[in-house]
């Protein structure tokens, strides 16, 4: 785990597929998250693969289908977008809490983070492709295979072709103004602004047009919201898209001992879609009363914006809460319990952090 | 207020300005709500405007200031939309159980309501203004004087220039295929997809391109979410835009008397600004149990969802709840306690009612 830094700096739930989340204090440190920081949740091994013999087919409901090589992908208009990818699985620790789901990895809430991609819009190479009218749906699949599926399959989704066609949707061959680290995806990764981290297919190799979602396993079946007792199958429960309105706290780190005075506060708010982050609250005393943090840099509508504040605490055991409120006047729930689904997506609830100060 | 129809259909709050919400049984009956049961939140009283004298300036930032009449409006391409308007102080009652807000209405869940608008895209018309390369808000201002403003001053507010520039922004001159009635902004409202009902300025005459948020009491002091001890003034809080997500009951209505055995349940859920209904539970057991409601049509993006579903009911009292989950999977707060805030607007914890089963 050398290329991950710092065992302080990673929490590794499972070695191969990689999953691993960046620590809370780590996660603070960097409105933009550098590269060998950044989660990484994988569902196979990373795929070896020669940039030199890469090529992307793009066909499906096109009127020309395509081969494309990087030299031809580096060949369209350069763009870049910071943009937030935060795992539709974070923070599942707090679901965890409520009731088990076996076989998920518990992931804390260090499965997000957020950079700058740099690449070529996904809405470029469709127009050299010519989506026929029918088209309604863009499939996108990488070259790791995952035997989660049975048999084992090509990771990969889908999303809306309107989607598809805006312009922050990039293929990207860059991560923080260097070239995509094989682990996050390299040469080429998909980067959907807003949506769960399961839409950024890395290892990308085939897009195909479509007048449905893709059928794959992780998108009809897995990253899919059920009702509590339902289980998982093709089609059960709806699929998720958009990332819901999320924040935490990271510093200080949860159950952590600090001295009694001014203690700085700082973490993370994000509203995916087309939402932003109106402001953020933080409080000392389980939510009665609240202080309004202060947001850091905004770094675009794609990002999300690290707060901080400073809390005077007395000594005793308090837990910090925050919560944080979108363009829409939309807040989150409370307490993570109503949000339990089957496969822990989405808890959303109020960050939480218990300090012992002395 | 015969306008209006019974007074089983309308609950009227102030007759002058006219403030009157729909009752839940007559809100639950149409996809499309009738105009004589839509809801109206006037903050003045209706202005005499004759049709034919009519006119609208569109100022401010644009090459070329314009005036025109509503033939002139005429002339250009029509549309029409399926929109949800829902004021920002809808469901204000339930905050008002947690602490009081003087002198404000105390709307239940009836001021909302869906209907097709027929009219042109405001960027039709700002096509024809050509705005400036600095404009990034539009100024929307109606005829009506509000005297909740000192001194007294128009209705209006203000959207982003982005927004203003989506096709489904209309100068509506038309409501469900008949012409926009006085009391609903006649000859011209704006409607706001999306957006708090406040957006969508009635009697509009006047449109001005601007390089900021509009200055007038109803964008600067009111509809914008304070923090719980803030006073109302020029600038504090956060200013309201798109709709949070929400759900309530209709039928049977709180504290009905209803027979054992299955019992009909029935209401809407609007998810605002870009998002849709993916999902609508309602629960017998104050929520440890949800089934999944049955959604009426679709209507597009900008409308709510009417959904039902059939509940089997012991004998005794029971609280029925409903909670809805949109495309974003995010869902609706427990409780709304935490949502309390001055002039108590967007309270969209879970829907409740209370039946008496005998």
């Amino acid at each position: 785990m050398a290329a991950y830094g710092k065992t302080d700096t990673m929490i590794v739930h499972t070695a191969d597929p990689l999953n691993a989340e960046t620590s809370r204090a780590a996660l603070a440190e960097h409105d933009l998250t550098p590269a060998d920081r950044f989660y990484v949740r994988n569902h196979g091994s990373v795929p070896d693969t020669d940039p030199a013999a890469w090529t992307l087919r793009i066909d499906g409901l096109v009127e020309q289908p395509l081969t494309l090589s990087l030299d031809d992908l580096r060949g369209l208009q350069r763009r870049e977008v910071a943009a937030t990818l935060q795992c539709a699985g974070n923070r599942r620790s707090g679901l965890l809490e409520v009731r088990d789901i076996p076989g998920e990895e518990p992931w804390g809430p260090g499965a997000t983070g957020t950079a700058t991609w740099g690449g070529v819009a996904l809405a470029d190479v469709l127009a050299l492709a010519r989506p026929t009218g029918t088209a309604t749906h863009v499939g996108l699949v990488g070259a790791d295979v995952s035997e989660e599926a049975e048999p084992p399959q090509e990771f990969g989704g889908s999303i809306r072709l309107e989607k598809a066609l805006r312009d922050e949707v990039l293929l990207a061959y860059e991560m923080n103004g260097e070239l995509l680290p094989p682990v996050h995806g390299a040469p080429v990764r998909v980067v959907v602004p807003g949506y769960i981290g399961a839409r950024s297919v890395k290892w990308l190799h085939h897009v195909e047009v479509r007048d449905r979602p893709w059928e794959g396993f992780f998108q009809d079946v897995v990253y899919r919201l059920l009702q509590p007792e339902q289980e998982p199958g093709p089609g059960v429960g709806t699929p998720l898209g958009e990332v819901a309105l999320n924040a935490e706290i990271l510093v200080p780190d949860h159950d952590a001992r600090v001295t009694a005075g001014p203690v700085a506060v700082r973490g993370y708010a994000f509203a995916g879609g087309e939402r932003h982050v109106a402001r953020v609250d933080v409080s000392a005393d389980g939510g009665k009363t609240w202080v309004e943090a202060d947001l850091d840099e905004d770094l675009g509508r794609w990002a999300w914006r690290l707060w901080s504040t400073e809390m005077h605490l007395d000594r005793g055991d308090h837990e910090i809460v925050v919560r944080a409120w979108d363009s829409a006047a939309a807040s989150q729930p409370e307490h993570p319990g109503p949000l339990w689904n089957p496969k822990g997506y989405v808890n959303n609830a109020w960050g939480r952090v218990t300090l012992h100060v002395a």
